[in-house]
């Protein structure tokens, strides 16, 4: 059994020992560069954690998974473009350091040298394997767009909310560990359940995330809680709370999120005062909760002996800061 | 045998049934769009006769070949982003008709519905197939990367310019009839030299558009010439002329690129002018003839009946003017 690190080390190792048409330098050095700002490669690692459940030859997964980590850094290289983000990883973004016609082509040309990694999964599985990655691609772009439609929609449902985070980060994370899955030639049935186990993981961590950003501990979390409050991101801790306020309190709301010039610090405190009012902590935090069990609870079902589970039940648990 | 109406009308349907995520129609409505305005169709009606050559189960080659049109017309959106470009076949372009944003994901999920094209291909050669077309789209981002340099480069090689087209351009037909005749169950050394065939054809292609844009007649070429050399396009005959100018004349090209507010018709006529003295005209036709001999001969050895290669000896005879 590897454990996180081992197997980061060989995504690492993989990414650097990708080679490039070296003819247009300019094409490869943003590929290089956002591969190389670090990150913790979660999904490569997953993808193998969850073919080594199964087998011992995780080097089989190697390059699909590793095709999975450039594919993620394609939507963040394109991302960042559509978002205007001006820094990744505190790194500039690729549009920032370049410009937005190198983060398109560079952006684009990640997204074949993905499928040049998947081409080289082992060609009892290649098909298969290639599917779900495919599917789940198409749904990442889907999940992309619905998050560009949210921003400028006034009301979105809890239901709607969580589809769109469904679609745009816990599908990978389930592709991710069923494609491990596969290789390491797992039941149809335990593959589907890694699939069911990662998404609901990939809710839970993404629910976290927003719930964090407003509530995380400065020192835990890393940053200063509140950016999301004061850039008006459609979290759902917002949804829920449009979606649960009272007139007087959308009203208040509206308002604040209406503010052009603000102090920072009293906009935050003063939604947080009406998230307070509606326990959406709380809400959320039970939300998360349940995709927590559901995906532990999935994972106990999968057919392998408890012990062989220990890796992926550790990260998992670290994602969802079940290990603090 | 079908012909290029008969397949290029095979190519229409299958890009109409192509089924889509209807959850974000923002999405998709681009993709439709860009698929639906037009173009002849000529990569996957290329790789269609390619498998027809060898095969007559051309309905095994329809879904690849889709791929490879889905695959050039998302291209085609993210190079107008680029290129700033207003208008596409008399259409306004995805991202002038949207935005930037929307351009950037609404091509970006086509790479994977091409992807999903592909995946169809049949299981004994979808490897095979597959790798075919990657390595031709990463090449083909490498061209476009080389054309933006070139056009801020001062002086570019003959050499230089024609493997920019050879990767912008050519690979992609090339690996369009490699693709049919690998699903056609053709030989390798026959899928070889339907490769090269392509590819020099491709080239040749390219640089009598060059010479249409300058030299063409306007019933024939369908708009006025000159758009290149009013634009300062690098075009073959712009580089070959700086490259054989003596100095003097190398300064009037200069001059004349340089000009911020001139009278199109002059600058047309004395950049022809230039052309004109140093047989321009001539040394193109002849390095296109030289590609068009050599694809015919390619095409002459493929091991079977000459009557068998009626329809591709047409439609590339038609591409490159030889059918008129």
């Amino acid at each position: 059994m590897y454990n996180q690190e081992e197997l980061k080390n060989l995504v690492d190792k993989a990414i650097i020992n990708l080679s490039y048409n070296s003819e247009a330098r300019k094409l490869i050095d943003p590929v290089e560069y956002i591969l190389s700002i670090g990150g913790k490669r979660i999904r490569p690692v997953l993808a193998l954690m969850a073919c080594n459940l199964f087998s011992d030859k995780v080097d089989e997964a190697i390059m699909p998974s590793t095709g999975i980590e450039v594919f993620h850094n394609f939507t963040l290289v394109h991302d960042d473009i559509m978002d205007q983000a001006p820094l990744r990883r505190n790194f500039p973004t690729v549009h920032n350091k370049w410009n937005i016609n190198q983060a398109v082509l560079s952006g684009d040309v990640m997204a074949f040298i993905a499928n040049d990694c998947f081409l080289q999964t082992p060609v009892r599985c290649l098909s298969k394997v290639f599917r779900v990655f495919n599917n789940a691609a198409i749904e990442v772009c889907v999940g992309q767009q619905l998050d560009i439609d949210f921003e400028k929609a006034i009301i979105v449902s809890q239901e709607e909310y969580v589809r769109m985070i469904e679609l745009k980060t816990a599908v990978l994370l389930a592709a991710s560990v069923k494609i491990g899955a596969i290789i390491g030639d797992a039941s149809d049935k335990d593959s589907d359940l890694l699939y069911e186990f990662g998404r609901n993981l990939g809710l839970a961590f993404q629910i976290q995330d927003d719930l964090l950003d407003t509530y995380g501990d400065v020192k835990v979390f890393g940053k200063t809680p509140g950016g999301d409050i004061i850039s008006n991101k459609k979290t759902f801790l917002l949804v829920k709370a449009f979606e649960i306020a009272s007139g007087k309190q959308r009203k208040q709301l509206q308002d604040l999120i209406a503010m052009k010039e603000f102090d920072p610090e009293i906009k935050v405190s003063k939604v947080i005062e009406i998230y307070n009012q509606l326990n959406i902590r709380n809400i959320t935090e039970n939300l998360a909760n349940e995709y927590i069990n559901t995906s532990f609870m999935l994972l106990e079902k999968i057919g392998v002996v408890t012990e062989r589970k220990k890796e992926l039940t550790l990260l998992a648990s670290s994602l969802i800061g079940r290990d603090k």
